[in-house]
């Protein structure tokens, strides 16, 4: 909106944009402090400006990737998306002695996940991306937790818990297929979800 | 469970390891019909093979990827994950001419994103994976549109809208990070989240 020149906007609009209900996005935002006039609106830069305050993103915040020398880690190091949204990868890591050998191409320095707590504290990363095979999850999970890193986001196959010093937010990108797949299974064969299929014998 | 050699469990063992309250687990069970038996709990192939056919994943679903030459696209075409839980990769499609003459390494043939139509159709595909740049995406889109295809997983930073033939599910990898980084923010600065921040002024 703001790219667009408006300057307010309702809870209305911004709900037709979320596909949420306009009271919904009132209370949300309420929760967090008075932004909007009744009748007026919400002012847009302003309105910007709180929730990336919310967000902790006024400042660049540093990641770590670990895992950087695989597909995925390569991906998502490379990708352009999170510095618009400020967030900079400024550290790679990875527990493979070929990779860190010889970074892939376009990579910059690749560290071994064993220097994560010096370099963390060093750089002031609270949050990494984890890009590892399942085997190696549980190990290099114990070094982050010897680091000053108390967010992941684990894109490795296998579930990570959650402690009080550590949030971890597991990414199951099968999982989101399967979520379509049933969708595609409701609306093409109701039938096969009949009670027949699905009672006790 | 059924690695473990266990037959069967109960809502309680299940809800402790999904994090889930008991009381929910076998309420979202029972509305696909009746799986456990009341203080004898659920059978676990039972189960399993319940919910795989809930899902619509008795038969493995073949799945396109559009936009494979890109690294995202590269890192999802060889990824084992999808195999594990029924899903196979069959056709890669991509825009780019110079990818169209010489695909990646290790990936096999990449078609012109033009032929998705006559492909899906010969391959029964009705799920596409989609990983090509903003810019590429709403072309790509119509061509889908014209295609056998119904169900979406969107990795383009732009979010594509369902409609009633067809469902997108967009994949935001920087709001996951936006949700661990304000997670930070409140636990570690709870008084940048006080009233007199948020404040109208």
């Amino acid at each position: 909106l703001e790219k667009q020149g408006e300057m307010l906007c309702s809870s209305h609009q911004l709900a037709g944009l979320l596909h949420l209900n306009p009271a919904q996005v009132r209370k949300d935002l309420a929760y967090f402090g008075e932004f909007g006039k009744r009748g007026v609106g919400y002012a847009i830069p302003k309105l910007r400006e709180q929730i990336i305050k919310i967000l902790g993103l006024k400042q660049i915040r540093p990641v770590g990737l670990i895992g950087a020398g695989g597909r995925l880690g390569q991906a998502l190091a490379l990708y352009r998306g999170f510095e618009k949204r400020n967030f900079r990868v400024v550290a790679l890591f990875d527990k493979d002695p070929f990779i860190l050998r010889q970074s892939p191409m376009g990579l910059g320095k690749i560290h071994p996940v064993e220097e994560l707590p010096r370099i963390a504290k060093e750089l002031g990363i609270e949050m990494v991306i984890l890009t590892v095979p399942a085997e190696a999850a549980f190990d290099v999970y114990e070094i982050i937790q010897l680091s000053t890193v108390k967010a992941i986001l684990n894109f490795a196959p296998v579930q990570l818990p959650s402690t009080d010093e550590i949030v971890v937010h597991n990414v199951d990108l099968t999982m989101k297929l399967e979520s379509l797949s049933y969708y595609l299974n409701c609306s093409s064969l109701p039938e096969s979800l009949s009670e027949d299929d699905f009672s006790e014998d």
